[in-house]
């Protein structure tokens, strides 16, 4: 029913949003005028193409700009490419939940499996879908899993499918996103979490392509407006942005983590800008009385707590922020 | 092959765009600083529910919330039907290509049919389509032939699904969204056009709220992005607005029309926002050399032109734009 009313996406009246996990330093200046500038075009249709947009990611991802397909978020890619695929979905989770609604939408064959060594039994066809980290423990896959992984699909003539959304938050990945294209994966980013731009929507899938052409015909030509491709452009450029986030969101995962840790909660070790937990089922409910908005992770599936206890995930964010959800978990925990 | 280049869509290097078909009047100044003050909440999630937008297309069309669905543009709600349509495509043309294209890339059937009479021998579950005004002729349909293709529809199980977006240009139209909507239509409609914010992308599908509950479910949760939600809340209460614009492009319409009949060309009556008319095949390339771009209709299914003519459109702008458009046709053609 997520016409009507859809669980996740953050909450819009607490004073303080954890649910969300979009980078704690907000929308650069610089692609806050790049909209506004872009404002001026804002009754053409936009460039179908995105020429200019791919030519940035291009030059930020090392990769060929026939390589790259943007959209309207990394969401709309992944119906995209669902409408595309003529395999199953094989899910490695617990994990994002729109790999398997989007199979299922088009009526295709979802089959869940606990962690990589889970992931047997490909058939040709099949689409591996990994989220590196994953969304929403923040695990991230050793060199040697992920390119195991790789080397597993190809040799089914499966596709690896690696959501990438989270990647630029980890600190000093053992892998490189050019490494998993050489390998034959698929692989799909976005400006939603590093670059703060959930509202603006834009994200963009990365590999053959042939494959991308195919995923493009179930697009419609304007789906990324122009004001997200102006904005594109300008977070491509930006690579201090990347940095600054990447030290604060280390800096402060470990200050959450230890935090948490020390108020008695087990959050599982994370490479992304969020941590999982779990709680007290009315844990959330608690904080919410506080204007505090968590994630309930009730909607993973394969994700199962304890009797009378719920997971939760909160956003990495300042540290002004992180201490005030301390503080209230300090409160509602005595 | 959309994906490197597209058609359609505007020429974003010439001075004088005469080939993009949205309002002249631009974008007001109540949407654009909706747009900006929605801009610091860029870094959430959009409302998947769009719940604030729903209700203020609601009260300006009159339908109850439940029977809209909002979307990333109009074309976006076209390829979302397509996934979720049973049956095939029937398209009273030449007009717009998206419908068909929609319903190609899902494999489906894909029928054209000239003019209203042209419908027959409908199946159960068959769509018919219709652009009301159509696009690329501006041919608005009687309210006993639209009444009468919509009952043709209901007794052959058939959904007539209208096309409105270029509705509000309409100076007094025989017959309203509602009454279309009574008769079991889908009616498509969008801000693209008629509120110049084709950039920025919004449209909205109304009808049977289990109908676009299903529809629904083959698009991203957060498809509609936070600033083109602001947009639409905005634009949707400026009543203002579409007065002016109704009363601009009527006048113009006629001032354009009388120009081009003046200078030998024939245009088609029109009740939206554009002429077609039939010229020679190198009228494009030579207002393009004094920057002006106008819509060259090679890729209407069915628009055939005599032998070395092509059929052009050409969108009613303001008086000053239009005078430099009717001069420029003046000295090519001598």
């Amino acid at each position: 029913m997520r016409f009507y009313k859809d669980g996740h996406g953050g909450d819009l009246r607490a004073t303080y949003d954890f649910s969300i996990n979009v980078s704690p330093l907000g929308v650069s200046e610089r692609v806050r005028s790049a909209i506004i500038s872009a404002f001026s075009r804002a009754d053409r249709y936009p460039d179908p193409c995105c020429a200019g947009l791919r030519a940035a990611l291009s030059a930020k991802e090392g990769v060929s700009a026939e390589n790259i397909l943007a959209g309207n978020g990394a969401a709309e890619l992944i119906y995209a490419y669902a409408a595309h695929s003529r395999g199953g979905a094989v899910v490695v989770g617990p994990t994002f939940s729109e790999y398997a609604a989007a199979f299922r939408a088009y009526g295709k064959q979802v089959r869940f499996v606990r962690g990589y060594d889970g992931v047997t039994d490909l058939r040709a066809g099949d689409t591996v879908f990994v989220c590196i980290p994953n969304n929403p423990d923040g695990f991230f896959p050793s060199r040697e899993q992920i390119f195991s992984l790789a080397e597993q699909c190809r040799a089914s003539g499966a596709i690896l499918f690696a959501d990438a959304c989270f990647y630029d938050f980890v600190q000093a990945p053992s892998f490189t996103l050019s490494q998993l294209l050489e390998r034959g994966a698929l692989v799909l980013q976005a400006f939603t979490k590093s670059y703060a731009l959930a509202g603006v929507r834009l994200g963009y899938l990365m590999g053959d392509a042939q494959v991308l052409e195919g995923v493009s015909r179930f697009v419609q030509p304007w789906s990324v407006s122009c004001l997200a491709q102006a904005a594109g452009i300008a977070a491509a450029g930006d690579k201090q942005y990347l940095c600054d986030l990447r030290a604060l969101v280390s800096r402060e995962r470990e200050f959450l983590f230890e935090g948490l840790t020390s108020l008695g909660f087990a959050p599982r070790p994370s490479q992304a800008n969020f941590l999982l937990f779990e709680g007290e089922k009315e844990l959330s409910l608690r904080l919410a009385e506080r204007g505090i908005a968590i994630r309930v992770c009730d909607d993973f599936e394969g994700l199962v707590p304890e009797e009378g206890k719920k997971y939760f995930r909160v956003g990495v964010r300042t540290r002004e922020e992180n201490s005030v959800l301390l503080e209230a978990l300090r409160e509602v925990c005595v």
